[in-house]
């Protein structure tokens, strides 16, 4: 998963940035203390781990779930200062499975870029991801909030169930799409719900409230997983880049391909059972699958279906008054479907 | 790490049972609960995981830390049931590092046999272990209990940033004494320290109490870590089995090895630099190398420093008032040591 949110610099005037870019500018302070944090923690007598971990945490500055956590606190008059650790807490778990997902997946790429598996090895990306996921709940140690803690605990587990469910339908073209958004429910959607949700809890506001920023970020997170995974496809664009492919390569059955397959003839269906279940593939097969998916018009209603979920979590946050925040947190939500364009 | 404890069977009299089994004997119904604990939290909809994690958890059914904890917990008078949540949680914590462990080592054979990895493939054992050892927070959250999550969260990143260490200094011959004393009182003793220190904690007790429940832990386990990797040599026995030379054949550096280098001569130095760090080993280098670190004393020396450790925790009791299971929970220190012989 990446967010390829371009970050805000100074001389760009607000109205030109970008929703994620307005929440920067909103929340910079808060994001400011998430970083220090970051940075602070990852640091060991042990130089593989802040080495590694910078290489993966501090990088790009890609932050788009601990900046859920400080905007959905901002909304809830939050006045402590607990969500800048919960916030790192979230960032570091999403570090942890970003980092046990590469040996995982055993690329040699990831979004065109070589994983820290493939220049630290696996043991140090698996060791260093147990640090930053045992770095996280010490952090939500710290706030004292073991509501918090539920959350965020509760949804390390659905993450690790939804990861191996994922490994047990890796080049099954024939899983179902109840299946297939159970997975991306668990593995992605999960932690961007408990990011939303430990803000209404720490913040002491209503159930409502609660179930109103949880079922927001459960939404977003839907939304983000698939458009990422049309962006694997190459979304709408008509060229390829070469940040495109990894699920293709790696034999994971996504939305489109799934309801590619359901409508594909006899040879589609052969193309699709080579290159995902027998798993042989040559250089032209991406593009040929692509063909295949526009043709078929699943990588447009994935997206469809994105913006659906969008829609729903911008309606999410109805409960809340109006406000400048509510409505870029709202803008947020499309944003992550349009970031396609 | 394995714990070569033979369990009671009913019809042994309570006398001939080592102290483990005594243990074992008095924590009967506690264990029993602890075992139902952990079969229940193993379950998952998603079938690789209870497969996997039954083959590590309850396949030989050694318990040593959670035994360790409701011991202790009964020692501080302890009269709740919060005490089965954490053994659990220590056991699946234990359970999650042996899994990432197999897959850093990359061993064909631990203590003779096949590990999960090489079963379920790594994926699935990097995974399984990420569910367990989110599964292990669940427990602690609740407990409901902020100060016993601390203590096993904090020991959590030690053991990460521990096992990290011990990678940084694999096929290093010239690691030092104390360098080696630090990564095996982070990678083993810490969670030792851990398992024993939650009990005082849920039982209210004594700042005394809970430093010396500590220290009991911490001592047993540094102990244990010397034996276990003195029995990777085979202890003092004259016979190797086939469950011996792991940390050799890993290039991994203990005590017994560190001492005998020290003292080496020009023949010696050359054969402990080619198998260690060039990692170039024969079929008859296990037995050289047993036979440099019995001429060195270098076995023996390490058990006497086991067998220190192991007084020094049964020493760290004397605070408790006199009684059986107090004697049990120092004899079983001393145990720990002499399951050797």
């Amino acid at each position: 998963m990446s967010e390829p949110i371009k970050f805000p610099t100074p001389e760009m005037p607000v109205a030109r940035k970008n929703p994620a870019e307005r929440l920067l500018v909103l929340a910079a302070s808060d994001m400011a203390a998430v970083d220090s944090l970051i940075t602070d923690r990852m640091q060991s007598p042990v130089g593989i781990i802040p080495d590694l971990a910078a290489h993966l945490v501090s990088a790009g500055g890609k932050r788009l779930r601990p900046l859920l956590t400080v905007a959905s606190a901002a909304m809830c008059g939050y006045q402590g200062q607990d969500h800048h650790k919960l916030a790192a807490a979230v960032e570091f778990i999403h570090s942890a499975t970003l980092l046990h997902d590469d040996v995982v997946d055993e690329s040699e790429l990831r979004r065109g870029k070589r994983p820290a598996n493939k220049i630290w090895g696996n043991a140090s990306s698996i060791l260093v991801g147990d640090f930053l996921f045992a770095g996280a709940f010490n952090l939500m140690v710290e706030t004292g909030s073991m509501e918090a803690l539920s959350v965020l605990s509760k949804a390390s587990s659905v993450i690790a169930e939804g990861e191996v469910k994922q490994l047990a339908y890796l080049r099954k073209i024939t899983v179902t799409e109840a299946d297939y958004m159970d997975i991306i429910r668990a593995k992605t959607a999960a932690l961007f719900a408990a990011a939303t949700e430990v803000a209404p809890i720490i913040a002491e506001r209503s159930t409502a409230e609660r179930a109103a920023l949880r079922d927001y970020g459960m939404k977003i997170g839907l939304a983000f997983q698939l458009v990422d995974d049309a962006l694997d496809y190459g979304g709408m664009e008509s060229a390829l880049g070469k940040s495109v492919g990894d699920d293709f390569r790696e034999g994971k059955v996504t939305l489109p391909v799934i309801r590619a397959y359901q409508q594909a003839g006899h040879v589609e269906k052969a193309f699709w059972n080579r290159v995902v279940v027998e798993h042989v593939q040559t250089d032209t097969d991406l593009e040929t699958a692509v063909s295949y998916l526009r043709a078929a018009g699943t990588l447009q209603s994935t997206l469809e279906q994105a913006r659906k979920y969008a829609d729903d979590a911008r309606q999410a946050l109805s409960i809340f008054p109006k406000s400048n925040l509510r409505s870029t947190l709202g803008d947020l939500a499309g944003y992550v479907v349009d970031r396609i364009n």
